[in-house]
């Protein structure tokens, strides 16, 4: 029987769900869940869309509710509320929140019995992974992680919001030296200047003071101030025609070493190159939501993450199937 | 209390698991099991030795029992026998036959109630997880697995075997041209040739035939005629020297699609470079080792692989701490 799927919110990661379940022969999408008004959102699918508020009783219905929002305000609230009443899938994504997030998703889930799956994506999630694999494997390694070169929505949305740009795509740039190091095995101590640079392509307002736009980038705290960073004014034409995807990817390199004195080296890299940042996510969203249904349906209550997965139950295959052709 | 832990086979991988389990403060090693005199073998970190005979008598001291055996003919008949008093991990690697082994395993084990894990090395085993996880991800992905730059011991014993011929090292190497087609996304067909070649290092008997050796070593079927490959000749003493070690690695590239045409291409890489292919593979059976006794303590009993086991089990590390910090 088919995992029926609901999404709530529909933006770029709900889109990417939508395609992603659509894909998968034994799942069926149930519907879209939307705050806002459900006559005024089209999904691409054609499947029906749904106010919030229909949540509430459709918990008969839907198997596993993926839920599509941001991490700084809607899946904090989100996650507790409708892990009580379905299994949930989520996204997560602000690293330091995350124990606050499981605790709270899973007294919830518990108390519904529920199954609960949060920070779901790639990084946190299938970089996650790389990170356990490899220091479980090979005790002390280090393991670095390197984003890009991709569109980081956040930092574009960041230089959106200074006095006079119209438009802003900024885009995340491993730098390959630092890479370099660490793949040779040398273990450098890296700071985040000497890890990414930052590269901006603006859009400013006709007449607009671009020496004072740039020095409000380049300066911003958190966001900037730490990085090199490379500001480019184009047009807007040039930034939505040469600058509207949003790849995306990047590397987690681990190193360690075995032997009586340590004596061999181990490299371990897992690379990502992503033409379209939230399709990808909304794939690994999908598979989870086939993991979560599978074991719910085993007993399993509560909030797990991808580390309690066992990678079998993310693939619509069977064991003998598996063993034979993946194994 | 530390999983107690035995090695039956002390040869390479025998040698690795020993270096591993030492370098984890959660295992303790009892011992290591022999079909060899006990007296005549001396274990690297001075473990007790034992005859194989000693095995069935000390199954309330041993926890898990790592096989260290080959696939072809040891694992078949050890698997099987020591799943019924221990459990047990392996690292049979013999793709074809995985299914026989598995069902054999499996029915010793749930007899006895033990639980066993087979196949845990680098291939199958990590490279199975890149696998498994980007096909689950990407329905419809096309996965490419290359191996090396490395040493493959099963070529180097097949020259050796050849007349006139005093030692022998061979390197499987991948095309890099094909690595690149693969990594670009263009999903190329590639015949056996096209993705490795076969690099020999051979040391001949004084006043040997060179030409027949090299002969008969590029058209010996399955090991070397579907391969374009390259023999030196050169001394004994620098084959010692200069190829001694053990070194090995290779590539699982995925490639696959999302959007409502395909439109997007994401291409996913799991890459490993190691220094010593036995050392890397015994850390690996370790921590399948603490994975078997986890799951075995929770009642599960059985054979099963890598891609029944949550990632959790394989780390030291408990849940808080996992999220906290590889999450």
């Amino acid at each position: 029987m088919a995992v029926r799927v609901g999404i709530f919110g529909y933006g770029n990661l709900g889109r990417g769900v939508e395609l992603a379940v659509n894909a998968s022969p034994d799942m069926e999408l149930v519907g879209v869940f939307t705050r806002r008004d459900p006559s005024a959102v089209h999904t691409a699918s054609g499947v029906q869309v749904y106010a919030e508020s229909a949540l509430l009783e459709m918990t008969g219905q839907i198997d596993v509710l993926v839920l599509c929002g941001g991490s700084a305000t809607d899946l904090p609230v989100q996650g507790p509320k409708y892990a009580a009443l379905y299994n949930i899938v989520d996204s997560f994504d602000t690293h330091a929140n995350i124990p606050a997030h499981f605790a709270d998703v899973d007294k919830a889930a518990r108390d519904g019995g529920k199954l609960g799956i949060i920070s779901c994506g790639w990084d946190p999630g299938m970089f996650s992974l790389a990170r356990i694999y490899a220091e479980s494997v090979l005790p002390g390694a280090s393991t670095y992680t390197f984003w890009g070169k991709g569109v980081s929505q956040g930092h574009s949305d960041a230089i959106r919001r200074i006095d006079g740009v119209v438009d802003a795509r900024q885009y995340t740039v491993p730098v390959p030296e630092a890479m370099e190091e660490v793949r040779a095995g040398r273990n450098p101590e890296l700071t985040t200047r000497q890890k990414h640079t930052r590269v901006c392509y603006v859009a400013a307002e006709e007449g607009a003071d671009l020496e004072r736009i740039n020095r409000e980038i380049v300066t911003m705290p958190n966001y900037f101030s730490d990085y090199d960073t490379t500001v480019h004014f184009i047009t807007l034409e040039q930034l939505h025609e040469e600058h509207s995807g949003l790849p995306h990817g990047g590397s987690v390199i681990s190193c360690g070493t075995t032997g009586a004195n340590g004596e061999n080296t181990h490299v371990i890299e897992y690379k990502l190159d992503l033409d379209s940042n939230p399709e990808f996510t909304g794939s690994i969203l999908a598979a989870c939501a086939r993991a979560v249904a599978r074991m719910a349906a085993e007993g399993r209550t509560g909030c797990i993450t991808l580390f309690d997965v066992a990678p079998a139950y993310l693939s619509p295959q069977s064991g003998e199937e598996l063993r034979a052709h993946l194994l």
